[in-house]
């Protein structure tokens, strides 16, 4: 890479947690990751203090694994506490979710218990919109509203299942179980299909593999307490790996 | 076909709309049509007189004429006013439907006026259970669940596909738009994937083409009043065919 000035210009976008800025490069964007918490669609908000920090380290972590492991991503470096380097793109405005056992809103929906381990891994798409508050999906929704193509959706889904074989081993080596995760895809100028986003305790849900202790958002969505001390045993785990 | 006592013997099943009996060969069913209706999961209900005749009479249509374009069905024969013939299958514990159009549920839930024509169809699955008011799924979904495997999904996905585009123009030349329609499917004893349940005025939204009058179950759910009248026009119609 260029020895280029990353520093962030305009605000493009502000997002529940995380801000996107504008630099001189325009291949790039830097993107700061915020204290503010949120659930149930923004019904739900709070500030956690340091959560920004503990997520940016996280998910850097977290796409640098993937990215040694062949996944393409959006990210380049961590810049300081909480801001990162990332590549821009254009996002598909679908939300595609992995999930290893039955947790939230899904257990509910399709009555099964919590925690429930699925015999084989579910893969889900919600159009992202906040007015109609994420529905499902499923790809022929996706093509009718002119969301993505069945080319490109069927990529995202090899890479996603690709992403859950590769967390779910990592986060078990660290005492963590990976119940499910969320995440969003872009594609570079050259049309290269990239993960973008984050993987956080926001994102993800990451459970204690001795005690089912919830590591995760769900401390927030629930009112459980320590949330920030939760994502903090995540980041104290991920810096084991080498 | 033996010559068969097809008299109907034990209650085997009621639901909401038919009940099923048993007949001597353990290979077939006799299927009545009831003139109970029903909407938003039986919370409304009411009696319509003469639409289980109705009914009867317009899926017996649709029936032969999907056979006679290769579809596989469980359909044998209608025997009178209110009873068909059919074979005896396990059905799937999932609804399969194709929409041509935005409308009901999946118009509200998806942010689309109703009538928008979907540039490309949509298929969708439910789970079958009232309990949970019968819930979106995903091909992903229904494997974890158990539901049923994949190659079965793919056929049944192709086979819906194959009978909305025998429909679609079907209803066209009758001057009725096919909005959309609900299926199921089941295993004959050898394997055979077979349409069953039933289409109709019930399971199918039909719009009159010139003024996108309804004649179907939407004129119940929504007290358009009318309602076996509407029924009845969507059958004189059928009886044109050859």
């Amino acid at each position: 890479m260029k020895e280029l000035d990353f520093t962030p210009r305009n605000l493009i976008y502000e997002g529940k947690s995380k801000q996107i800025f504008a630099v001189d490069d325009p291949d790039y964007v830097i993107i700061r990751y915020k204290d503010d918490a949120s659930a149930y669609n923004g019904i739900k908000r709070a500030q956690i203090t340091n959560k920004g920090v503990l997520n940016n380290k996280i998910s850097s972590i977290i796409y640098q694994q993937l990215e040694k492991n062949g996944i393409k991503t959006h990210f380049v470096k961590r810049l300081n506490d909480r801001e990162q380097l990332c590549r821009r793109k254009n996002v598909i405005p679908i939300e595609f979710v992995a999930r290893n056992r039955a947790a939230g809103s899904m257990a509910i929906r399709l009555g099964l218990k919590e925690g429930f381990e699925l015999p084989t891994p579910i893969f889900e798409m919600c159009y992202k919109n906040d007015e109609l508050d994420d529905p499902i999906i499923n790809y022929t929704h996706a093509i009718a509203l002119g969301l993505s193509d069945s080319d490109t959706i069927e990529k995202v889904k090899i890479e996603v299942m690709r992403v859950n074989d590769i967390l779910t081993p990592l986060f078990a080596q660290l005492g963590v179980t990976l119940v499910d995760f969320k995440t969003e895809f872009g594609k570079l100028p050259d049309g290269t299909l990239v993960l973008a986003d984050e993987l956080s305790p926001d994102t993800c849900r990451l459970w204690d593999a001795d005690t089912n202790e919830r590591l995760d958002r769900d401390r927030f969505r629930r009112d459980l307490g320590r949330v920030a001390e939760a994502y903090g045993i995540i980041l104290s785990r991920l810096e084991q790996l080498k």
